[in-house]
């Protein structure tokens, strides 16, 4: 971030972690907090929506926007939002729990969650190292220093026909004299193209070492999603992970501002992941990007304007590898980033990752990849053709948007029961810890499980005649109360409300929809499907069943169900990994035929059918339909009302 | 330069010029005056060794160093050698007329000596630039810009398997929509392999604009020597010379002050060429240099230490493009330099250039081609075969190292009789001035004519018995006096002294040596030759006869002999006209062999036995010694003591 030089400085301490940092007046309370290195949530990254990142000011003055996510009594009691805020006098801040980001949770989670279902793939990254020993020069032999080099690789390796680059040829008399004619040379197949004989590559010799450097030999693979950037240290010489690190990604304005605050975000995470494995950063040579449309365009400097506007033009899916380093990367000067070539404005490089990561291009079978976020991505094929579709659902899924939302951390709300006498909840949270709030796994769960217990009826609303004090009419309208002040981390009821549930079922039904449009359009329906993949966010905290109840995934037999967790970064890292991988890439890329939704108008009849529980259509969820029947039928034995 | 902002600031005014400046105390005097456009010859390019760069110090005080090339009469009288010394104070300074650099009759000459032998080339240059007009985006066809971009080339052209290059996709967006979808796209090919099939190129987009710029469309050639720099200006439209200029190269010490020195006088030369054609720089699409191993190593920002150090090493013979603005010179961002190919370390760049624009690689033809300058660059072979060296000639030929030595400027002594019966001599200056000094091919029509009228003897020693006053002992031994003070522009008399003779008479003895030693290799001897090409700085001036007279070039027919003046630059414009004759350049480096002259016996051999005038093996000079023999026994017969 660019300071001003001549701003005024002012001391802001964040409590209960005891940091102090010194920011300018006027900067973004959001941003010092960042910059002090402590974690709010903001799951909105920063846009003011999601109300997440709201901070206690016991001590000074900010200047805030108020918005709807803050309360009278929460302001009267000093509660700003920091990413609204900006710091005008020297601050005590204190950040309550349920804002408060807990790293290593959601650290771990992304790992957890990681499998691999691409098969038939060799270990044999594009990034190789070679190491040679040159004879000396003499009067007789005395060709220039990087015709000895070539010379060498050919008679040694075989290698031909390659292209060298010119930062290499500027240190290579250097490198070659340091070393006593003993170098390492890093090579990169960057432009293999579909179906390529090995012939046809053309390596390119990025960089040269003094000596043997083999076993230093490292890249990096990032997913760049809108609110979470991950990002993993690969040791390509062992094929493993050896460091693994997410954050969130901010979004201040302006193209310029954005790219800087993405590559901050990146730089960090580098920082954390060779502090980790206590790898060097001169040892890493090459780096993996996966990300959405947007993201990726931004990162590379490209302004994503077109993509927002219809007909949502991206400027390019296939982009050329670009010098990390020219982008503010803080990575050596020979490392190229490569970005995985993405579909069209909405459907991104992170899919195509993670469709070559699942291998859904290497099987026959009729596979549905689901990708959920704020957007639904959709994906419907096999290894002969595929289709894709990206479809609006909001931030619910991510704790966006909901009252009581959070991102899935400690103390986040995740099981949950309803016990049928008293209609008194049991709740699970991850870790076992007090409630917080609700994740968007927890709020699936406690729809669904509403749902069948007859707390709500099809169209989501409360059954308020109901004999329980949980059910209350709040000042969002009717709610369920499932956690009270008393026995919870946050010092005030954690409820459900009917808002929260009609963002859900917007939400469901924007990706069912979808996926009802496109099945169509390639002439199967969402019961037709032999697997189904489910990736982002969610991970493998995603009860299927519990998703299939409320009408979110199609109504099939739980085993053609898959996890594969962040599969953008799975992706990324398996291309790493493999060449014929990386070939993949960009084979799925183009085969993929993109349906645009936004102006489908089966796409908007199929969107309002599905704002139903499971669905206004019975057929399309027998299951559910004949369970939640026989379930309605015994409460009405008990004399429950539905 | 960059400039000191503490260091003091003097005035410098320049006579006869009238022209005014504002220095750093302490600045090299020869840089002040390059600054300020006063063009001083410096043939040496500020080595200090050349003594033609002397000024005369009117006003104000300078720190000098005092090397043998200034005089008791000319230190007391205030000259100064301007490379030797440092801005004190104000100062006022005159620049004699001998130390002024005509740089328009330069300029003249290169276009003049120009010719193309090269021969089976297609006008193809290998940028291009197209013009498509796309279709305007919509919902039902919303492709990503780039796609549609490569879509229009591959229906409009059948361009395929293109590369792009990051720049272009980043201001691609704009462009487009500025054009309102007409488009000029600038493809480049650099990656031709010897003997490519046209399917296999692979075209880069270098550069977008917006609307129809194709008849606005030039490049850049230029010739960087070790004492001069010469650039055209090419129009690819039409494929002709536009405009053309020539400059003295500077050296100050170190690597980095070097290279951008050298670009300092490249961007001088474009903001020349810009000027006179009335071309936008962002019109230039490509820069092709050909140069020495040192001077393009120098300019990349390579090393060239280990070139001057044995065993001789260049940092590589073939050099990647490489981005023109990433050096320094000030044209667009899309600008690639190609420098030509070199073969080692003193047989660069300019000569492969110089046998591509001759075309030795496309005749079966013996040829000898030779390049006189500092060093003596050779090639002997044809389409078959090639091999080549490089003897060090010293700068006689350019004038350095000559009492009176200038380069070919107007009034340089340049032809050259003496009377038989007063041994007077009769002068022929460049453009009919008063003369002021005696070039490199003046200096070769001397010696020759007063070896045939027997003023020096074969050893190139006076024959001071003679009845003339033109013979006389000076500071520097005997010398003839070729012009009076009284009748020359310098106002002291012009003469040439033992010393410059045998100095013009090693020079020739290390290229004939070398000529030698390189044909008796090749299994041909020097009078075997079908084709003798010169290229080099004499251009066309240079009499055959003299030269053959003197032992420089071999005794073959006169119309064996051809001339091509600036072959470097000459290959460097037509390779920018022709990708056919861009491959060859690779080709012809590739077919070179070199021969190490500097540690050769046999080379040694034959240089001691050519320092005798022509030869002191009669056989190799049948014709001259015959010619010598007959003039003499006349002169007998006439009483001229020989």
């Amino acid at each position: 971030m660019k300071k001003n030089p001549s701003a005024k400085k002012v001391k802001v301490h964040f409590s209960p972690d005891n940091i102090d940092i010194v920011a300018e007046q006027g900067e973004n309370l959001l941003q010092v907090a960042i910059a002090a290195g402590v974690h709010l949530t903001a799951s909105c990254g920063g846009a003011g929506v999601c109300g997440t990142c709201k901070v206690l000011i016991t001590e000074g003055t900010v200047e805030s926007i108020r918005t709807e996510k803050i309360t009278d009594e929460e302001y009267q009691r000093g509660l700003r939002q920091a990413c609204q805020s900006r710091v005008l006098t020297n601050l005590t801040v204190h950040v309550p729990l349920e804002s408060k980001l807990e790293r290593v949770v959601l650290s771990r989670e992304a790992e957890k969650t990681s499998a691999v279902l691409a098969t038939d793939w060799r270990f044999k990254p594009p990034l190789t190292k070679f190491f040679v020993e040159l004879p000396k020069p003499t009067i007789l032999d005395n060709t220039g220093d990087l015709s000895r080099l070539l010379r060498g690789l050919k008679h040694r390796f075989n290698l031909s026909n390659m292209s060298v680059d010119f930062g290499v040829v500027q240190k290579l008399a250097k490198t070659l004299r340091d070393g006593r004619w003993k170098i390492t040379v890093t090579t990169l197949i960057t432009a293999a193209r579909p179906r390529a004989k090995e012939e046809w590559r053309r390596p390119r010799v990025i960089n040269v070492e003094a000596g043997d450097t083999r076993e230093k030999h490292y890249s990096l693979a990032f997913d760049i999603g809108t609110t979470t950037v991950c990002g993993q240290l690969l040791d390509l010489s062992q094929g493993k992970v050896i460091a693994e690190s997410i954050a969130y990604s901010q979004k201040p304005g302006g193209l310029k501002k954005l790219q800087q605050a993405v590559v901050a975000t990146i730089n960090g995470i580098i920082k954390e992941l060779l502090a980790q494995s206590q790898v060097k950063v001169k040892s890493i040579g090459h780096f993996m990007l996966a990300g959405n449309t947007t993201m990726t365009q931004i990162i590379l400097g490209l302004d994503p304007k077109y993509i927002r506007l219809a007909p949502y033009i991206p400027v390019a899916n296939l982009f050329p590898p670009v010098q990390a380093k020219s982008l503010g990367i803080k990575v050596g000067q020979h490392v190229y980033l490569f970005a995985f070539p993405s579909v069209a404005s909405y459907v991104g490089g992170d899919i195509v990752s993670g469709i070559v990561g699942a291998g859904v291009h290497q099987r026959e079978t009729l596979t549905l990849f689901i990708d959920i976020g704020t957007n639904g991505e959709l994906v419907v094929g096999n290894s002969d053709w595929m289709a894709t579709a990206a479809c609006s659902a909001g931030p619910a899924f991510e704790g966006g948007g909901i009252k009581h939302g959070i991102v899935a951390t400690e103390g986040a709300i995740e099981d949950f029961k309803i016990r049928p006498a008293t209609l008194e909840p049991e709740l699970g949270t991850i870790g076992g810890k007090k409630p917080k709030g609700i994740c968007g796994s927890g709020l699936i769960n406690i729809v669904a499980e509403m749902l069948e217990a007859g707390v709500i009826d099809q169209n989501g609303k409360f059954n308020h005649n109901l004999a329980t004090k949980r059910i209350r009419k709040g000042s969002d309208g009717y709610e369920y109360v499932l956690s009270r002040a008393s026995g919870n981390q946050i010092g005030k009821d954690i409820v459900i409300t009917e808002i929260d549930i009609n963002n859900l079922m917007r939400a469901k039904g924007a990706i069912y929809a979808g996926c009802q449009t496109l099945s169509k359009s390639a002439g199967v329906t969402c019961n037709d499907f032999e697997q189904v993949i489910i990736a982002g966010a969610f991970g493998s905290k995603l009860n299927i069943e519990r998703a299939i109840t409320i009408g979110l995934l199609p109504d099939l037999p739980l085993d053609r169900f898959t996890f594969i967790g962040n599969g953008s970064l799975l992706g990324a890292r398996l291309t790493s990994f493999s060449r014929d991988l990386l070939d993949d890439a960009r084979r799925v890329a183009n085969m993929m035929t993109n349906f645009e939704l936004s102006e489908n108008v089966d796409f908007m009849n199929n969107f309002m059918a599905a704002l139903f529980l499971p669905h206004t259509n019975a057929a399309e969820f027998p299951s559910v339909n004949k369970r939640l029947a026989r379930l309605h039928r015994g409460k009405s034995k008990q004399g429950v009302a539905i």
